[in-house]
């Protein structure tokens, strides 16, 4: 007992040290989720995986947000119904609890109202709400699950993307090798690794990418002191205000797990990690790395990945015979 | 210790009993896999959940064969690349190692030979063995466990089937109702489900739907006694055999999880067990089973639903610099 109790102690201190030492970090730790209502986020996670919300029953949120892949579909733009080219590359979910607003342009302000987009969107699953509603409805095993979650057996849209973003929620990635160093462990960076931390603050990327998700807190410009070039047509942010300044403003995005999420920006331009930094320094920073800083910065990049969502794959309750059937070749 | 022992020795005599109960039917209970290889079945599970394996970079073997839907999609037929609409239902991937052939048509003998079909259909997942090979071996991830699996570091269509086929060999259900009352479990069906059974065996059902998997070890003509009318084109057994009298033959479908892998036929015609169960009768028996009849089956082949195989939704290793990018919007 005594050993333990001195082990104990200094765990406590090491602990202590690391916390303050992250304290004085622009970048935070990732704490593992708090208050999640367990059932309610099992039920969100079977609606997740489900393509029966989509018009093809083919595409779930699952499908464009592959939480084998980091949470993203690995596509320069998504894949819709009946094969549509999608306007903007696909975030990812991972962490997406920390984004200060939801989507590119920040059109949902969290992940409920958020989850409800991509179902009733043309050009992704293409469904409606009240379809959706009607066939989650007919499916006796989800009317029990929404019952045991909601006292009673009400389905609508508004529980439906309630529980998805519970489910959401429990998508965060704690004790990447940078979340160790921050809280003290100094052996959990190589010092190319922190080398690049050091380079990623002097040059001014921390002054976008900080906080817990690395992102994910403001709107910026894409082309602060350089134009991008791209073909794609996304207009950012003013097409929420609907403002001139706003073109091209987009949420930054968060860069946990960056690792895995290729291509980058959001038109995928980037396919991979030493050119999205490339790309940032000059049009962002009007910096041009040299070829051993990009690699210093890639690996400190790479050092925020952090551990997956590991759950069992959901079993998804059968249709019943007055479920309507899916329609994959109508547009 | 003495109550112990008297409770294994009941046990034993249950057992025996069932086992003997089991021996005289013609539907035997599905055994747990043996003789897996953990690693080779690990490394298979990836790539069975990996898009890459597809021109898109977004469809995978779960795309049409869902675990999370009974190993199947539930759809008519299924969707492939660029949309295309398939030309068959999509056999449920639960069982498989337990028909005698794969495939509608029985073109492949065994699974690893089926694994390699659809990655180069150019209406499924429209890649090639060369190109799917290029990508693999482009990921380190997937480099180190060939290597950890297979002893060297080479990866090629041969052993990226023969890991898909280990896992499928994985995906049994065992433990159904069904099998619990066939191992001397009275009370495992109700008197109706049993009833069902009765009549499935006194209908004739049973001369097709046999042995362990219920199905899956003969070929038979669609439209027996009566013909029957689809639009589907398929030509079954004589598009492998080039017989004329093999038309419309085709491997009878196991019915293991039957509930789950709607809708049925090649054509996916039938959309509840209910329709299936007539279609059947009517077709194949020169039967027409009444309401109560049919009632009686449909409840039969519901108990037939067994343990979905359960695990951990598998992690994919990231692509590298060298990846060749997914081509999704290219024919």
């Amino acid at each position: 007992m005594k050993k333990c109790a001195v082990s104990a102690a200094l765990l406590t201190a090491v602990l202590f040290a690391g916390a303050a030492w992250a304290a004085e970090e622009p970048i935070k730790p990732i704490s593992p989720p708090k208050d999640v209502n367990q059932a309610k986020a099992e039920l969100g996670k079977k609606l997740f995986f489900d393509p029966r919300l989509s018009k093809s029953g083919f595409i779930s949120c699952n499908s464009c947000h592959n939480l084998s892949m980091g949470g993203s579909d690995n596509l320069k733009t998504s894949i819709g119904h009946n094969w549509q080219k999608g306007p903007i590359n696909a975030p990812t979910v991972l962490n997406s609890s920390l984004n200060f607003v939801q989507f590119w342009d920040g059109r949902a302000e969290n992940l409920k109202a958020q989850a409800g987009g991509p179902i009733a969107n043309p050009g992704e699953m293409a469904f409606t709400h009240e379809l959706a509603e009607g066939v989650v409805k007919s499916i006796p095993g989800y009317v029990a699950e929404f019952k045991q979650v909601y006292s009673d057996d009400t389905v609508n849209i508004d529980r439906m993307t309630d529980a998805i973003a519970e489910f959401e929620k429990t998508l965060v990635t704690p004790n990447s090798r940078f979340d160790k160093w921050l809280l003290g462990d100094a052996k959990a960076l190589t010092e190319q690794e922190l080398a690049g931390y050091q380079l990623f603050k002097k040059s001014g990327c921390v002054s976008c990418h900080y906080g817990t998700s690395v992102g994910g807190g403001t709107f910026h410009k894409m082309g602060m002191v350089a134009e991008y070039n791209t073909k794609n047509p996304s207009e950012g942010r003013k097409g929420v205000t609907g403002k001139e300044e706003d073109r091209r403003m987009f949420k930054v995005p968060n860069l946990r797990n960056i690792e895995l999420t290729y291509p980058y920006f959001h038109d995928g331009g980037a396919a991979t990690l030493s050119q999205a930094v490339e790309t940032m320094g000059r049009i962002q920073l009007g910096k041009k790395f040299t070829d051993e800083e990009n690699a210093k910065i890639v690996a400190f990049l790479k050092s925020l990945t952090g551990e997956q969502p590991s759950f069992t794959l959901p079993m998804l309750p059968p249709s019943s015979d007055k479920t309507p059937p899916p329609k994959p070749f109508e547009n």
